[in-house]
């Protein structure tokens, strides 16, 4: 046995994958004859939601989007989202949550015209999420939004190829099997259910418990169900997975390589370092971060809405 | 539990994936400067290899390729070969076997030149595609010629996109389960080598046992290695398989569907057909058959061939 080459694992950095999706958005630009303009509200004091909201400012300007950052007491957050609402020179609205921290932030969400909804956070959208519903209209002209983080994670994976091209649009996930270990309202679950109705077998992985999102063999279902494995755990999971999606808050948690299998895609969408130095002994794609894939997303969502809903603004 | 969409397994036909070879080949031939020649040796009454020889001859033709078809006793095969190893008008050769189906078919094989061998079947070739070389010179110009079934599945699963690009060539197949079925010296064995030094855990499955060919945990050695796998059974293989290969010859064999993981690709490369029909309400594609590509791979190998050994026949 002779160890020759050292780790085949291939590190995929964001940047690379943001940068081929920022010419698709550069192409759908150029037929849209004004320069989109997003508002984003802050309400809190958060110094990650101000980075977020200067990383937004940032790319915005360099991908010739406006955006215009207002800081509002919180009080007054649903007036203006309102107002927000009504100015037909405002494409998109996104609010650096949390607001409230609470029950009162999903309020606010719903506050935020569908037509102007960039997140994707509106009932409608998550919806037709769940739902497995991709367009708006009948004539499958106009996509239904979906979140920015989802989403970012799903083009990280049509770029990585596990998406397979030759299998029919809505079907090529079909033959994967994904554990995603986080299952929060705004990324773990809506994920788990994208991927399951593009036809993987997921297992979404919480402290609490493991759930099968799956379309059924042979994915004959029209969209996924969700079964609980009550005798599963994240150790049982991973042995099993092609694909290892991760997004756990905190420094503390760590994704047990041994488990892994080998040859494995691992992508890490949490701010932390799920993943253990020695993934790349493991896997054979290791992606540590989608940041910039997901703002990339947030302008893509941005494009999307204005060219449906606000083509020619009065105010130009 | 709606079943709406019926099996979502897609049927890939072996004329579409040798079309887009074709192409490849078409722009190749116009560097070099002469219709390379292909010689058949026929020494046998066998109905299948003068079906055979018949389609090498068509293809031939459609494609500006030259053929031509010696029947011969099969006790003047050697000298006859021996000739045409030194017929400077001739840029390969290919023999159908069996002529005396046993030993002596091994040795008449190595009596076809390194040069003219477009089946890939001359010991340095085989010694390469097992030590995992894959060019015949230091600078890595010159490909070492595969044979042509092993090389269509391998050309069939690049067409498929389980080759992933974005790996490393070499390691494409890192992260694959792959079975295959027969272990024959002509194809089942050096196709699962192949796979293996391709980065693919392979389970190589005959009637007698199930061997392992892999390059270890995280592919690290340089070339695949066997083990036994003792108490391992076609039916325990199946269920960890995300690629499912075939060549059973004989109408009997059929691959137990119900054991196939859901969303596998299955491929078969027997004349017949080794995969029952409701194959289709289990995998994610199925090719039903591979002839056609393994056809324009023995002009590939003749192009590959003639470029490199005979750019320039005096004959010309």
């Amino acid at each position: 046995m002779s160890l020759v080459d050292g780790p085949s694992c291939e590190v995929v950095l964001s940047g690379a994958i943001a940068k081929r999706l920022q010419q698709e958005i550069i192409s759908d630009q150029e037929k849209l004859n004004h320069s989109p303009l997003l508002v984003g509200f802050l309400s809190n004091g958060d110094p990650a939601a101000r980075m977020y909201a200067d990383w937004t400012a940032k790319t915005c300007a360099n991908n010739g989007f406006q955006f215009q950052l207002r800081e509002v007491d919180r009080e007054e957050l649903e007036d203006r989202l309102v107002e927000a609402n009504r100015d037909e020179n405002v494409d998109g609205i996104i609010v650096y949550y949390p607001v409230f921290g609470n029950r009162q932030d999903q309020y606010l969400q719903q506050i935020v015209d569908v037509s102007k909804d960039v997140e994707g956070l509106s009932h409608t959208y998550i919806f037709n999420l769940y739902q497995n519903i991709r367009f708006l209209d009948g004539e499958k002209l106009q996509k239904s939004v979906l979140p920015c983080t989802p989403l970012a994670v799903i083009k990280v994976l049509e770029y990585l190829q596990i998406y397979n091209s030759i299998l029919p649009y809505g079907n090529r996930l079909f033959g994967h099997t994904v554990t995603v270990i986080n299952r929060s309202e705004v990324v773990g679950r809506p994920l788990a259910a994208l991927l399951a109705n593009d036809g993987a077998t997921v297992y979404s992985v919480d402290i609490t418990d493991v759930q099968i999102f799956s379309r059924g063999e042979g994915i004959r279902k029209r969209r996924h169900e969700v079964t609980e494995a009550e005798d599963m755990t994240l150790e049982s999971c991973l042995p099993l997975s092609d694909v290892v999606i991760s997004g756990v808050p905190g420094e503390s948690f760590k994704v047990p390589t041994r488990h892994i299998k080998s040859g494995a895609c691992c992508i890490n969408f949490s701010s932390e370092k799920n993943f253990p130095p020695d993934i790349k002994e493991k896997a054979s794609i290791y992606v540590p971060a989608i940041g910039k894939v997901t703002i990339v997303i947030l302008l893509r969502n941005l494009l999307v809405s204005a060219m449906h809903f606000n083509p020619h603004p009065k105010g130009y």
